[in-house]
């Protein structure tokens, strides 16, 4: 069963009359009254990440995983907590020097604060990290509007070729194998565009998942569709040498999630403005597809023009 | 190493620049300028609840653990967090109803609301839970004042029998087992003292890691002792009978833990006060010690009236 199946099976009627918890049908919980913003997030060692081998970089990740939920709704995040479950080796004082260094590093980064948290003996290894910020208003999921552009921060991919690295799936140059490494382990935040993002967004998802995925989340609960032209998705340079050489496809490569980027739609009125917000911030938007009715069926375009069958839409928990 | 002194050495300096982490010494997170309260905790099966046969008691179990931590502060909690990490048998339908047909009710009883969370696949099963209140104040650990008395609320020790009932170690009758191990899986929180307990308590805890532990965590940063008298120390009938047999010491019963009854402190002054508290509102509230100078050594005083020497303090977890 998908992860929000469960969830909407069995819990959203607990938090009904709620109107801050958005139904559960969003990743941060809101209450406007209180001006409060808040995500929390698991991860699990072999399933979010693959070992902790390095505590230093993987807390880092999982940090980011946690705030970008609130940035991609327009929200800066101004506390987090960390609970880790493991052992002995998880928490040696060597790893713990590690993390507190990274934590110190990121606190600075991105201007939050460690606020609390917990340490329980487990002998497999998890994280829990809830972050918090204060906002008037956020970015919601499900409020698309038809013809709406659909806007991607960023580029996509890299973060996958770097799993596939480090599970030793593709090895390249010593160069490339750290690069991608890298934006596996750091994925990119846009602090600066937050307020811009509010501005002008009508619905706004972090791709943790995958595009595809992510986008399909975006519009669940929407009767609409949405047509992405694939020549249109942002890749780096080093991921396009890699699509060349026709290693991997990059369709999968942007579907395979990890990206943390923002997506997101806006209104076609607001094409010029977004332009202007990218230049100005020196933050790369582009502009990927649109959102359609929902008569039509999603699709995504190739670059001869054809569309694309997808087998893995991207990954879901699954019980 | 125990779970403060880990926390201190390396996580504490993270969170200097903020006053409400209160320098991670406290078990809740308080903004003043937000007026928002927030506690987080990990449970994992086999170190805080033996094994998930009744999901549908083990949720209530932790559900109330965690607001615990807000209500023994005097803050009222509102919304909570949970994140389930387990496999399918955990998140079989059959559990999930059990588990939240549970919630409705303490949500109910407590005036809480599910707010968020997420399920995650994981062969070791674990919840973290966040409970969130908004308060003006909160009564912190570590403000204990010479001469202070110091009081209980409910009894102690059944949770611990119920739990020594459930590992099989000990067997009584039908009628007695039952009430114990409810003892253990229902604790009872007193939603009702939260006000007045922010108008009397100098410095409060609950009680999760057993009298002992948790009276000297209460004050661990401060220079003082305390003095307890366990004729004092309130015990249900039905655990009398069990010390009178000798089958166990009423103060291990005490020291073991798993009660989230109200450890707190007040000045002599407010004995009458406390008294009539007690009385309006049908909730026992014992005076079992004294907050004692720190050239005296802490101690406890057996019923004839000499010091016991105790090997177990408590319950840390420990790496």
């Amino acid at each position: 069963m998908h992860e929000f199946e469960l969830i909407n099976r069995y819990f959203s009627k607990l938090s009904l009359n709620n109107k801050g918890a958005l139904n559960l049908n969003d990743d941060v919980f809101f209450d406007k009254s209180k001006k409060i913003v808040i995500s929390t997030d698991t991860y699990i060692e072999g399933t979010h990440f693959i070992n902790f081998k390095d505590p230093d970089l993987i807390i880092k990740k999982i940090l980011r995983a946690s705030i970008s939920d609130l940035i991609c709704k327009g929200v800066k995040p101004k506390y987090y907590f960390i609970s880790g479950s493991g052992n002995k080796q998880t928490f040696s004082s060597n790893n713990l020097k590690k993390i507190s260094k990274s934590l110190k590093q990121e606190q600075k980064k991105y201007s939050i604060i460690l606020s609390g948290g917990d340490t329980t003996f487990s002998n497999k290894l998890s994280f829990t990290i809830t972050s918090i910020g204060f906002s008037n208003k956020i970015i919601s999921r499900n409020k698309a509007k038809k013809n709406d552009d659909i806007y991607v921060t960023g580029n996509l991919g890299d973060s996958f070729i770097g799993l596939r690295i480090l599970k030793k799936k593709i090895n390249l140059n010593k160069n490339l194998n750290e690069y991608f490494k890298m934006k596996y382990f750091h994925p990119e935040l846009h602090l600066k565009l937050i307020k811009k993002l509010l501005s002008v967004a009508n619905t706004s998802i972090d791709i943790s998942d995958g595009l595809i995925a992510d986008l399909e989340k975006l519009i669940n609960h929407q009767k609409l569709s949405y047509k992405l032209y694939l020549k249109d998705i942002p890749i780096s340079k080093n991921l396009k040498k890699i699509c060349d050489t026709k290693l991997v496809k990059k369709i999968s490569c942007v579907s395979n999630g990890d990206d943390y980027q923002i997506l997101f739609t806006a209104s076609q009125s607001k094409s010029g403005v977004i332009a202007k917000i990218s230049r100005s911030l020196g933050i790369k938007i582009s502009k990927i597809g649109k959102i359609c009715s929902h008569s039509q069926k999603s699709q995504i375009i190739d670059e001869k023009n054809k569309k694309i069958a997808l087998k893995n839409k991207g990954y879901f928990h699954r019980f």
